[in-house]
């Protein structure tokens, strides 16, 4: 890092008194012990309680860990889905200076034991309906000295090849509900993810309580979160903390809704949950956002979503996704942007109040760019002489980001050295534009960039005017090697359901045709189930790539 | 400071990237450019320019701050209205690493005189119209060693005895808009306040960059302000930096507007600016709401204040003043407190959600209470026998707050062992109650309480009792020395213009008669022009007690 820090006069004021996430939910106990947390059972009940009764059982789960040996510093691994024991396994274990492990449940086997092991996790918390994906790396872990259930069964009837391992409500029972909670140094960690990159060993990023706290309040004042909301996590908590949006709720006082095991195939549930509960607060991307749409469309009654916003990341979101959702009740879709590293919020798109005059399609397409840096940030889009772009809106450069709440290194990691520059900020290899409304857009990641002819084509451009074409569910547009062009676009399309045969490659292509140079327009399209995705849902296009490598070679 | 830090597992993210004070405005200035700041000038035209510009004049002053040997450290006075220059100054000033010394125009020469020498100021800044106030004293200052006059008028045309002055305007004027800001130690201060207590000397509170930009994203999530606010600093910010509102506006993008020299006396004009200005935002007290809202009253048209929120502090808002403005569109007063030494906001209300089945006026009664406590800082109601009351609304005891925005000791001052207590409490000296829903009411400043028979009767509850009746501008109960009960209360009472003589003390004890027990009411009342106010506007209890010691002696 290569700032200097001066000093001026000394200041009496907060003195030493540090950030620990903890205060957020002592703080709720306190002033709204009466506001509810639902969470979805994996037999499909609600399980309610309130922040009074939830901070009981932290405390409890604090005494029971410190019965277990888990000391200030260790790292206690947890793989489960967004359910209320999530909830309380990351303010107890931060609560007592240890550091919750983020478990990516996506994570392949091999990825899942580098990270465990590179973490030296003492400690492993897992949910029943897991234990097939721990048990599947158990006798490669170095460190772990003991495991968890997390269940509503009988441990006597749980069947696994975990060593001798605990129930959590067990552990829970025999303890007070009262603890003495430490103060924590605010640098130090409180909750370790690491990257799902598509290239190498995952990197570790070890945020600090201070760096979660600044990025709640921060999270809290750019979404306007209050007390009357209804807050459902959506994103899933074992990786970037589901974008904390979870520490928001007791943060304000709102309600908490927790979906449990969702997946893309519950969507259903999802959407009810969010009616029954009146959830005026969401966070997701597309890739869940739009069957919900779909489900809700079908639905003879539609809901009333009013004042409901959704932060949405990942993928750019549709025009058709962002206009359904408007019509039901002027529900917002807030398009946002982050990473692993930035934990994770950099930019995020609410309309400005100054910019006059539009039509109402100028101010949508300007809502599927990323958005506004948050304040606090230092961002710059630099181009390949070191400069910073111009603010055309047009011009592309690398983002590059430091501040209060992005990560200065990786955990114990030579890669460090690569990812950041001489003045501490990191290079995040995305590809993107800032308009002179100060809006950035995100115009693809450097390496998915198709170079053709010595002229440069963005990839998410391609997709984003395919999936606007009303039979496409998913599309994904890559770059191959090419004899004559050096590289050139195919597009992977995943059409709705009862279209196959009935669209044809020319009819995709004829439909972007307008929006496009011709040379930009992939060269052909193939139609497939699935498009291949990353453990956090986004395409991987390197699998991609390698299962087409030969597409234009062979030809 | 009695607790103890312990270390964790080091953290990868943020490290030491520090929260300072300047990364708002530059953060505005790169996002929000061409958002608005409206000044009222001296002679009444308005100012008007955008972040963007003020940002470069921020960075114009900073090398004029430096060019004048300003050094980090240093503590610069600042004595001027709420005016964008009064903006500027915060900005440079802490943004080179030096501290604002907030100079309180309403200080007596004496104390004003102690406040600049025991801050060891360097330089002073002052606007044109308050000259007299830093004449006055110029000759009792050990440390400055120069005057700046921020004013729009040639330098030669202004009279003063002060030693060859430099101006503002021509200080900037030969400036580049260009500054590399160091990065500061957060834990530096960024500018100091000295309290304005009714016994002895002003006490130093020193507030750290951290503090302030703490306190500003706590500010902005709990009164909910986003960009499509219009932000009016009517609190002044010579004083507990104006709490700080005027940092909200960048912080978020608001537009931001500065009424400039107001007074009691030009309620008028802050009610046409808030209107012309189509202000969502404000801040202030009883003391100046109640009049605009007067003069509101007599406008043959009424202006509508959809959205507009007013947070309000000092005093507990009368409920025709919260009836009255929400009549206008559903303007909120949102009622909140704070002091000095807590930056300051520390309790805000809002109504719960949770809250069902109250009747209207419940609720209103319930609004008047101080609010709830900010997530983050610990707040205890401390009895006499050292335990936290019980939540029953009624039990009294004295407010203890710390955190990390609250200050943990005086500067350079003894004064601090007698304020803290051992676990670094700040002990406030209020008396308050909290009830079973979290809402804290303060009661009475404890030296304000008024000991009858061995009973405690709340003066505060008297007066906003009187405060109601119609007729009435002002009460204010003083105890005072009795031979019998060793004190009573006696009512000090400013009546409405054209009311004199036609009100009579029994009218004025009758009215309130049937919400207090016999042994509380008043002894007597005195109709009297004015009440002595302090500095910042609080009644001045040690006057008046001083003015009418032997009331009930000599009787």
């Amino acid at each position: 890092m290569s700032y200097t820090i001066i000093d001026g006069c000394p200041s009496t004021s907060g003195n030493n008194y540090p950030l620990n996430t903890i205060s957020m939910i002592k703080s709720a106990a306190k002033t709204y012990p009466e506001v509810e947390i639902v969470s979805r059972k994996n037999d499909g009940s609600l399980f309610r309680y309130n922040y009074g009764q939830a901070y009981e059982r932290i405390q409890k789960l604090a005494n029971a860990l410190k019965r277990l040996g888990i000391k200030p510093g260790d790292r206690v691994g947890v793989m489960e889905w967004n359910t209320y024991r999530h909830f309380e396994l990351y303010f107890a274990i931060s609560g007592i200076g240890a550091v919750v492990l983020q478990m990516n449940l996506r994570l392949s086997p091999a990825d899942l034991s580098y990270v465990i092991n590179h973490s030296e996790a003492r400690y492993i918390f897992v949910g029943d309906t897991l234990l097939p994906l721990v048990e599947a790396v158990a006798d490669q872990l170095n460190t772990v000295e003991g495991f968890a259930v997390i269940t509503d069964k009988d441990l006597a009837d749980i069947e696994t090849s975990l060593d001798s391992p605990k129930s959590y409500e067990a552990l829970l029972e025999k303890e007070e509900p009262v603890f003495q909670w430490p103060m924590i140094n605010e640098n130090s960690a409180y909750s370790a993810c690491y990257t799902s990159g598509t290239t190498g060993k995952p990197k570790g990023v070890y945020y600090s309580h201070r760096c979660i706290y600044l990025h709640t309040m921060v999270f809290a004042y750019s979404v306007g979160l209050k007390m009357d909301d209804v807050v459902m996590q959506t994103v899933p908590m074992f990786h970037g903390q589901g974008w904390g949006i979870w520490l928001g709720a007791p943060m304000v006082g709102a309600k908490l809704v927790f979906p449990g095991r969702y997946t893309m195939e519950t969507t259903e549930i999802l959407v009810d949950l969010m009616v029954s509960e009146k959830v005026t607060f969401n966070g997701g991307a597309p890739a869940i956002f739009m069957p919900m749409l779909e489900y809700i469309r079908s639905l003879p009654e539609k809901p009333d979503f009013t004042g409901l916003r959704m932060i949405s990341g990942a993928t750019e979101p549709p025009l058709s996704m962002m206009r359904g959702y408007w019509d039901l009740g002027k529900a917002e879709i807030l398009h946002a942007y982050g990473a692993t590293e930035t934990t994770p919020l950099v930019l995020i798109n609410r309309f400005k109040p100054t910019i006059k005059g539009w039509t109402q399609e100028k101010e949508w397409g300007n809502q599927k760019k990323q958005g506004l840096p948050l304040c606090g940030i230092d961002l710059k889009i630099v181009g390949a002489d070191g400069n910073e772009v111009t603010a055309d809106g047009e011009t592309v450069g690398e983002l590059l980001v430091r501040g209060p709440w992005i990560t200065a290194s990786y955990h114990n990691d030579a890669r460090t050295a690569d990812c950041f520059d001489e003045d501490g900020y990191w290079q995040s290899g995305d590809a993107a534009t800032i308009d002179k409304n100060g809006y950035v857009k995100i115009t693809d990641r450097f390496k998915d960039v198709i170079k053709s002819g010595g002229e440069w084509i963005s990839s998410i451009d391609l997709e984003n005017a395919i999936m606007a074409n009303e039979n496409v569910l998913e599309a994904c547009v890559i770059g191959l090697s090419h004899p004559k062009w050096q590289e050139r676009p195919l597009a992977l399309v995943v059409l709705r359901e009862g279209m196959a045969g009935s669209v044809t490659p020319e009819d995709i292509i004829g439909s972007i045709g307008a929006h496009f140079a011709k040379w930009q327009l992939p060269d052909d399209v193939i139609f497939v189930d699935e498009i291949p995705k990353t453990s956090v849902g986004k395409f991987d296009k390197k699998v991609a790539r390698k299962e087409h490598e030969r597409f234009f070679l062979d030809e």
